[in-house]
């Protein structure tokens, strides 16, 4: 007994440590699972794996001019065709033409479409600027029917456990419904898919890791580019972002760690019954403030 | 001693639970200054709470097709104009040639340019995508000169830090050479700057917050084909993120909480002794993979 009461401190204390311990856990388990909404569903490691690895924490970036890597290259001098006060404003009342007919349209027609015409779009998106001159992007195109097929399976399985999430149970005898904002036909049906991945580090020569700044921002510029382009052609697509289908895809086409797919863009021309929803745009003097 | 003797337990354990408690403070205040390498420099409050007010959490963002709100509106038909395959591949060619010749210019002429011009290439950035069609852009068109040279003394001031910064003290006696790395003179001389907001959210009638999905994204989209638009009237812009200054900048132009600086764009003709950098672009093999 005398024992047992020298040793008391000594049980308290070790009580105490294993409480605090066991609370400071509890407490950290409760706020990972406020950030990840969908641990709850099926285990998908690949898609955990990719969020992981993020190296894109905008406070982190540098600040400024993107070029400042170029400070030591040997400078040319510039010009570029100088049109007269008229000529640009019909050209920019034209391309303001062009650009106003282009819509996001899922009704695409299987016709095949000229390769040499995908090439130069692709070339095109390639003239983006990007921070320090990166050209972070890799652009896969997809004409094979049966990778078609296997991109299709991996997009409609996310899209609907999506659709099951965000409708809860009261929607789960109505399914049938919104079975149709899952189903993207047009993944097998488009001539061509082009998967526009952000290449999010680079490597050095010396094996290390070289963070590409504003990566994301650079891809989705040269996307901007991109579908300019396939407008000027008179091509269709539509803008998709398959977030959790990212790191499937990515194995599925083999491309490296460093890569994270960004947007997924059917191309062709519109099927001869292509609908879009009825929207208007926003007027000059609701996106344009004057000083 | 008997009293002191029967309260070591209490004092053993309270002990250990604040050394336990301080540990762990720690432990985090270290991996907080980790995350923010500019926590030494000088106090800058907007930053701070700028930067805490970040709606874009990629990993809440939904997936998908980027119109599934419109499924309730009406769909219309939609065609557009159909070229044969010789007149697709020129235009792709003549639209890759053209906008192969923009570079990022740093030298801008003070000329004056025509303000309808400036007016259509903005028109035609307003008609680029956005998740879920919520337009999250505001492009602020400056053209006073003393709101220009405010401007200039802000991101310079900015610029002035990261430089310092990045440099550290074995540069500290060859500022004068670095200091044209943050002179920006074209936010003088450029006829127009253009700064480009993302809405980061929007407000319901109700006064509750509306997050827009892929803001980011959607507002680099619209810069790109801004871009394709300036470079088709002759026009040059240098694409710069001045990520610091956003806070500054916004309240300065009088900009709403939910509106976050992108992208700032000085825009003119070239000057007649303009220069660039002698860079090379990727070719079409390392940015394309075909499947």
């Amino acid at each position: 007994m005398a024992l047992f009461s020298s040793l008391t401190p000594v049980f308290i204390a070790l009580l105490c440590v294993v409480v605090v311990f066991i609370l400071k856990r509890f407490q950290k388990k409760e706020s990972e699972s406020d950030t990840s909404p969908n641990c709850t569903v099926k285990s998908r490691p690949w898609v955990d794996e990719d969020l992981k690895d993020d190296t894109e924490i905008n406070t982190k970036e540098e600040d400024g001019d993107w070029a400042e890597s170029e400070e030591d290259v040997p400078h040319v001098s510039y010009t570029t065709t100088r049109y007269p006060a008229d000529v640009m404003l019909q050209r920019s009342q034209e391309f303001y033409a062009l650009l106003n007919q282009r819509r996001s349209v899922r009704f695409i027609s299987p016709e095949p479409v000229p390769r040499e015409v995908i090439d130069n779009v692709i070339r095109t998106a390639g003239t983006s600027p990007s921070g320090a001159h990166t050209e972070p992007w890799t652009f896969v195109v997809v004409a094979d029917a049966e990778m078609k097929h296997k991109i299709r399976e991996i997009v409609e399985e996310e899209e609907e456990i999506n659709y099951r999430q965000r409708m809860g149970d009261k929607w789960v005898g109505d399914l049938q419904r919104l079975r149709t904002n899952w189903i993207k036909e047009y993944l097998d049906i488009a001539p061509y898919l082009i998967l526009i991945f952000k290449q999010t580090y680079g490597i050095h020569a010396s094996g290390k890791k070289k963070t590409h700044y504003y990566n994301e921002i650079s891809v989705s510029i040269a996307c901007g580019i991109l579908l300019a382009a396939l407008q000027n052609v008179g091509l269709v697509t539509v803008t998709s972002t398959p977030l959790n289908c990212g790191p499937q895809l990515r194995l599925l086409l083999r491309r490296p760690a460093n890569e994270k797919l960004l947007m997924l863009l059917p191309v062709g021309y519109p099927a001869s019954d292509a609908t879009v929803p009825q929207l208007t745009r926003k007027s000059l003097d609701d996106i344009m403030v004057c000083v």
